[in-house]
């Protein structure tokens, strides 16, 4: 059994040889560009510990895990261009460096490559993980279009939210660990629980995320805080203040939101923890950890195959950037 | 045993339902709006016709067609983004009744249906099949990639273009014809044969649709002739024609590209003429077609099971709009 990291480095060692033809460059060259300016390899990682959870890696893990990590990087390619994003890990984004259409190309025949890596598979477990992949991979699309029609909504719930985060990101991360079980031959009991354990996981992340965005430490966090409320985006801490606040600050913090004075960061920074919306966070971050760790619990395993899946969902919730 | 035009009938009743959930409906109604908007259904049909070579229709076959139309529909959904197309067989493209964003995201996610109704193939199709659609797949944004290249430069040779072509139209009818075939149990070696009509027939297809968009009669045509020309266009005639003008000829042929003048139409077409391009495409068609019969003629099944495919080839090649 390996760590995380261990896992990590394994994948990214299979994953840098070049998963596209030669010609033509224009479409391919676009592609091998943003696969190499990297990424943390979280979910193909997670889809070999949850192989690993039931035995030993079956070499068809790393093909489920590289048309997951292929998977990935064409709905960043994609989001990017709806996002007008300039900056993907500090460097051009590929709409930036070449132009939409190749973007939009590129990113079209990378989610193709992926399902090349799925024909790959033994033949008995194909139908079952294709279907994983394909429902996934709709709902990952659905999220995708919640965040973007949230953004043109002042009505946003959040219960509605949390649908959304489920979608955009839990889920491919539940399926990640789903399918490298499915390949260690787990029940679909087991198979259930794995895939709750990353539902609720994903979540946890997000919260963190949401709260490292505004109450982060600047030096651990890399960036200065607050680009969230700068951009007046929906978050867990905004929402759950727009639900909480009383009426003077509730139409102070829209205000804000409306006018960005300078000084509005810390303004509503100040609003959050007037209504306690970090400790709520950090509250509604353990929660969804408490679920993910019970869920690790019911996989009918021996308790030491599931110890570098609790590190790792402590080690991501835990973060600090 | 069924005609073209009854397959097309029995397919469109099938795929007139609606392939997508009720919500989000910003992400799916877009999708049921460019598929009701029409098309000829093409491809689905020669996936029937393929597959009745061989026998009786094989229940996945109407998966693996709706399939394939699904995944044709995306490339034009994205095709219409990058060309900045405003219309589709009439109608507002999606990008232009919606937005770029929705555009996108409703390609992307009729891709991904397209391949849920792949994963509902029988086991001991789903693999072949499977690879077969992907490679095509790829092939098809190759050629869009190609064609996106091609308009930036100005030395395209016709071996080129026709590659171009073969890969963003011939191989996904062709492989349309083999997946049917596939699914009645055809051999390798009718396989080949049945690829291969498709892949020449596609390319006579092509040869046709810039003859007549050059030479078609109006009346028939439906439109006015030379909208390639007013858009110079790469086509087998212009770049014929390039290839075997006298200078003075090639010159003026130049020059008219570059200056657009009045009565531009005319005068290409009459350089054309001179150059005996109008003999010289419907030759090449006939070539392609001949190919195509050959191969189809090749295929060990009784000639009387090839009279649809036949008369297909010719009621394609031989339309006057």
């Amino acid at each position: 059994m390996h760590s995380f990291k261990e896992l990590v480095e394994i994948f990214s060692e299979k994953f840098n040889a070049s998963h596209f033809p030669a010609q033509p460059a224009t479409l391919y060259e676009p592609g091998n560009y943003f696969l190499n300016i990297g990424g943390k390899r979280i979910r193909p990682a997670a889809c070999l510990m949850g192989n690993e959870l039931f035995g030993e890696i079956h070499p068809n893990a790393y093909d489920v895990a590289t048309a997951i990590e292929l998977f990935h990087n064409f709905t960043l390619m994609h989001d990017d261009i709806m996002d007008k994003a300039t900056l993907r890990r500090g460097q051009p984004t590929v709409h930036t460096k070449y132009n939409e259409s190749t973007a939009l190309l590129t990113g079209d025949v990378m989610m193709i490559v992926a399902y090349e890596y799925l024909a790959r598979l033994d033949k008995n477990f194909l139908p079952r993980i294709l279907q994983l992949f394909n429902k996934t991979a709709r709902e990952v699309c659905e999220g995708q279009q919640l965040d973007m029609d949230f953004e043109q909504r002042n009505n946003v719930s959040l219960t509605e939210y949390i649908r959304m985060i489920e979608l955009k990101t839990s889920v491919l991360l539940a399926a990640s660990l789903q399918t490298g079980a499915i390949l260690g031959g787990a029940s679909e009991g087991n198979c259930h629980h794995v895939y709750e354990f990353g539902r609720n996981l994903g979540i946890a992340f997000q919260v963190q995320d949401d709260y490292l965005d505004a109450f982060g430490d600047p030096e651990k966090f890399g960036k200065e805080p607050g680009g969230d409320i700068r951009q007046n985006k929906k978050t867990f801490l905004l929402l759950h203040a727009l639900e909480v606040a009383d009426t003077p600050r509730k139409e102070k913090l829209l205000r804000l939101m409306q006018e960005n004075p300078a000084g509005k960061v810390q303004q509503v920074l100040s609003i959050f923890r007037e209504c306690n919306v970090d400790e709520w966070a950090r509250n509604l971050k353990q929660q969804y950890l408490n679920q993910a760790h019970h869920h690790l619990e019911a996989v009918a395993v021996t308790s030491k195959r599931k110890i570098h899946l609790a590190q790792l969902a402590d080690f991501l919730v835990a973060r600090e950037h």
